[in-house]
């Protein structure tokens, strides 16, 4: 199995997915068609999603299908999967709805390379559970694809707005761990992804990422080196 | 009905509920006895919780009981009913699984007050769409108690944190929108609150709450008046 899972996709220097382009150039290998699952974006059209990440992929010589159009068709027909990031609930809803998930984790669990960011990167977790996102639709049950063991908090700070009173992200994992005291969560600050392959995970990018388990201290680990979760 | 809902506990003095006093003894009037709902509390117990709001209380002449302990009979047995903030997911789960939504629901609409602050301000929403937690645990189904036909955003801010790259909270409640055409969502600040009755809904705080529907800009409403939602 091998999964390239990013925080986000905005890179440091404001470009989309420019951070992103040697990673998925490397996870791609020799590989050249890829299926894009577009169902996280809500206020712009699967249609437009799919030609906004086909405007990065192409230049790497990947040519990319919209699964929103073929369904279980384009994940059969293509070399790697590729899912956008956006509001994890709808793209929860719509890939279980269409009965995809069944579909997407026999294809990566057979090798099929998956390449996901912020909701994308959740949706390869046990549940959406630790998503920041708005559940602006009933995903119809938290369970996801269950690609890796443990959950992801993709765009991790525990900064807040300066005055504001709400939660710190540390405190919401904190409530998670409580109500799931056998998972693990990894906090991955934006800029940084996990490579995971049979070899082990790998944390890359520019920052530290932060480790929680129910009961012991949230610890930082450095980027640029395996990391056990 | 009579309904106080609030953004949240903390008030700008960092004192916990203070700036609720006053209203939740305007909004009991004569009545003393009133039944907690406690179960938006994660990493400390319902008794701990139905305590430090029963310190609030007791000073106004209420009497609390937890609705953790005695349940639906709780509520029978209360004349006003507060429910606290927490995790709002945990909260719908707890209120569905015993039983008590149907309750609540009948006691409000038969003239009990009900005060809530945070997720206890969603719960009387339509459904808890429009919450800030995190999906700690499934609650099921989203649909709330639906005292109101408007969405509240409790501590509502559209700041994020500097350099931080996720979504606005304008960004967030937009995608609410787009896959909720027909909601309304007002976003309280913290501080603010709604009081609702038979005659209407009062803006009340130090600050302007904010307004969205599908298809329209957002716009501030000023606080201290009526307020069409």
């Amino acid at each position: 199995m091998e999964l390239l899972l990013l925080s986000n996709s905005r890179s440091p220097d404001g470009g989309y997915l420019t951070h992103a382009s040697d990673l998925i150039r490397a996870a791609a290998g020799s590989r050249r068609t890829a299926c894009f699952v577009p169902f996280a974006g809500v206020t712009f059209s699967w249609d437009e999603y799919t030609a906004k990440v086909r405007a990065v992929v192409e230049p790497l010589g990947i040519e990319l299908t919209g699964a929103h159009a073929a369904g279980a068709d384009a994940l059969d027909a293509a070399e790697l999967i590729i899912v956008g990031g956006g509001n994890t609930f709808q793209l929860l809803r719509e890939c279980r709805r269409r009965g995809l998930l069944a579909a997407l984790r026999a294809h990566v669990r057979g090798g099929k390379p998956y390449i996901g960011w912020s909701a994308g990167a959740n949706l390869a977790c046990p549940s959406i559970c630790t998503t920041n996102d708005m559940p602006i639709v009933d995903p119809e049950g938290f369970e996801a694809l269950g690609l890796v063991d443990f959950q992801i908090n993709p765009h991790y700070t525990n900064a807040l707005p300066p005055g504001h009173q709400g939660e710190t992200r540390d405190q919401r994992l904190a409530e998670f761990l409580a109500a799931n005291p056998d998972a693990r969560v990894i906090g991955l600050p934006e800029g940084d992804w996990l490579r995971v392959d049979d070899a082990g995970i790998h944390l890359g990018g520019p920052f530290a990422a932060r480790l929680f388990r129910h009961g012991e201290d949230a610890r930082d680990v450095p980027a640029g080196g395996p990391v056990r979760i």
